[in-house]
């Protein structure tokens, strides 16, 4: 596989942009191997990822940053980001009690369906521990109170600082993370909500579903902001259910759902694809 | 087609009311051509459709209902409702500007798909005359204002009864319709909601949905009641979008939607397959 | 709205194609509102379309088509097509006996859903002559034997070219077209067929598909070529079905899909959203 | 949780079966939780399903078969089956190399999803036996050639013979298993093929459905019978793919369906909600 450069972006909509920058990376004998763009003509923003090997590209990959940075992002006033695809993003997953999204996660792992490194499992119970040893990633309890949860997340972060852990993964971790967490992960934290948002927020909505009677019933994985399942929405999907459904069988349904809709939305970020404005995504494909 | 005896019940659930609802029929010469049955365990609650043929039916048809009141709803404490294939159900639809599903349910009238009367359309616009009259469809217009809106619907129900019209359909009618036509047409107004409820009640849902940035949006048929969008869900489905869809794209993607959805509520009635237990329904296959 | 010029094109992939052709529009003073390009890198060819305004284009519009060859296909090896948005497609619809896709068709039509003028419609029976009439829509009567079939086409033909028609939608029509039609509207003759393509090839699919116990039915839209139900597809869908469903409800399960899916692929087409190549679609989004 | 009786049977439609079986299990003090039936009326079959608990039945379970038999099976002509929700069925697994539908199936297992007991996993490779491992069933390697498949599969009979097993999943077995094989097991091997049955039957479906242009990909659980792919359905689904998508990305999002759909029949299966009759499932819901 060779390396390559992934690089995303967005910035006003401008006559020339889309042109400009590719000819930067064909003059330059980066060969494209990826290209998607979208313009938001209600926002008017440019939205774009492109990707080239490296191979033979005459700018040393340490300088792409700087070098785009001063020759096009100013003049355009790009919000931009730069990946290496030798470099594995590294996540971390947090699980509360339920494994089906955790054993989902792992498999694919360990089958190499991802370009993605899983140094640690956090959780606020140690049901899961066996779990995580099965699969042999290092598995860290730490016990959640009201009164100790600012301090315990405090020595998350570090442990997360520590592993070079680059996004979140929650997978059906049934604590509401807090501000700081958030800020220190922003659009970095991908959740997992059980039910087709923005129908059913908050705890219960298999119940809430069952209670309503909807003839359908919804995952949805988005990145965690301070608004409780209101932040960036990154996949969903549905499942029928009939009158004969009892809360169980919306359960099980669900549990489908959830490890699937999950593992699409992390692929989708372990890869790259993924830009967030103004509390929407972009999912290139 | 023979003539057909269909019976919808529910009753609190107990052993044998199967076998002696079966037995009443098949004893008395009825050839049972459906039989579907649900128990709600949350509820205790037992829901059955039953049809038979009544060619050899020893019971002549005007005298059923008294039988079977007599000698099994009291036992039981049933709820019933009983019907005959050879009385078709009348119904009327309700229209503002949008003519989607108004052209749905007229091309499925006039070819004839569905066993069913539409002796009129009334409307609080006159838009959509023109393709009243080219089905020749008598059409009704009521201007509606707040002043002047009970009034106007009294003499809407008065046409109403006149044509002998046994149920409502609003086909993206966009007014909301007062309790005394709830109370006249009780889990008999069929609604078409543009979102997949109980995201987005209310107006503008599509606007809704782009704003929020989901990635499905869907259309939902329900019986009207006096709260907004609240009441027993028909049916449902989704169509997947994307960041690239604008609203425009969703208006008419959520059309396609819509006129399914209504029409499949709407054949789920005319063929007495839905009944209504506590603002949710039991939809009989 | 305001006058546009469409382009789509493909070519051996290379480096600087995209540059080059937006180059073109953006220094010509053209505003660019679309862009979509693919590249298949299996066969190295690079697929785009582009969209953009003619208000302040310095070319003039009949000048596009020899400007572009002359600049840019030649030096690329390009197949392209160009079109311009005042320039309204024409379109034939030939029927059988079946409404159901010829009344969502001209609901649409009517309602001004689609950029698009229908100037007849063809049948080879009387039946739907009441649909055209109701619509204002001229219908031609081909009554088709073994024998004349060959005859008939020819006529049909001379009638096709008077109207000016570009493409034909064939909306259940019972018959297979001749190699002669299909040479005069190459990738240019919509087709519906009611099963899920590849699997049930030919007639009676519905039947078949009840046969074989599947558990989900479908439809598929895609272009006529010599070789029967097996041109590049466009568009499917699917529905699900359970060992309840007769082949009655089969068919009536179908047809809503049927409807759907032909009208999709053919929103596709009068957009010029879809390309082929190789009996594959491109269809841009 | 209650030991419950488990009753399937399917005979010639006649007036009173249902009534009859209901009244056997109601007279004796049995309390059905479930039921669900069907008539084909294409072949003039009734099908049912009922479910009733033990604890106040007067038949003991031991004795409930001999009686059911003489009492009515005979007087109907019933095929019928009887179980116990008291005894686990036993199922192995078969697996090749791909391990996705495996590690779904385990973490069913772990998680205790399923009331189930698998005893051994059987592959004709060794690539999987640490996955087997990992969660801590014994995996039995049996290398197959073309000159000792008989051989082996006699081998492999006698262990599954040992272990109890009832039925066999093949999670992506690379192997046509041998009329002997199926002869043991009528029925009760499930097999997941990745596409969309009956389309692209036999070896590398996804490279036929990219070859053919399809815009829809599909899975197909069903039982093994002597000719290939055709055995009868037990669960499909699809996903929706474009010209984006290329050979490696159908595998992937393939793997997901094949995983979910292999599954869902499993659990059907496992709760004895399956009936065949004439290469076609009767799904109970």
């Amino acid at each position: 596989m060779k390396n390559t450069a992934k690089l995303l972006l967005y910035c006003p909509d401008r006559p020339g942009i889309l042109a400009e920058v590719t000819d930067f990376i064909t003059v330059n004998k980066g060969n494209i191997i990826y290209l998607d763009q979208h313009v938001d003509r209600v926002e008017n923003v440019f939205f774009m990822r492109i990707e080239w090997e490296l191979e033979h590209f005459l700018v040393p990959p340490e300088k792409i940053e700087d070098y785009f940075a001063t020759l096009y992002a100013q003049k355009y006033r790009m919000s931009f980001r730069l990946y290496f695809a030798d470099k594995k993003p590294r996540m971390a997953i947090f699980v509360s009690k339920l494994s089906h999204c955790l054993f989902d996660l792992l498999a694919r792992y360990t089958a190499g369906e991802w370009h993605v490194e899983i140094p640690l499992i956090i959780s606020n119970h140690t049901d899961l521990q066996p779990v995580a040893e099965r699969f042999g990633i290092p598995f860290h309890h730490f016990e959640i109170t009201r009164e100790n949860k600012a301090e315990q997340e405090v020595r998350e972060r570090e442990l997360l600082a520590q592993h070079g852990v680059n996004f979140i993964v929650l997978a059906r971790y049934m604590q509401v993370v807090s501000e700081e967490m958030i800020a220190a992960y922003p659009n970095r934290i991908i959740n997992i909500h059980h039910s087709f948002l923005p129908a059913f927020v908050g705890a219960k909505p298999y119940h809430a579903a069952f209670e309503r009677g909807v003839k359908i019933i919804g995952a949805t994985s988005h990145y965690v902001t301070t608004e409780l399942d209101a932040g960036p929405i990154i996949e969903q999907d549905v499942v029928r259910i009939t009158h004969k459904d009892e809360i169980e069988d919306l359960l099980n349904k669900g549990k489908d759902l959830e490890k699937i809709v999950l593992s699409r939305a992390v692929r989708k970020h372990i890869e790259r694809k993924v830009l967030v404005y103004k509390n929407k995504t972009v999912i290139f494909n």
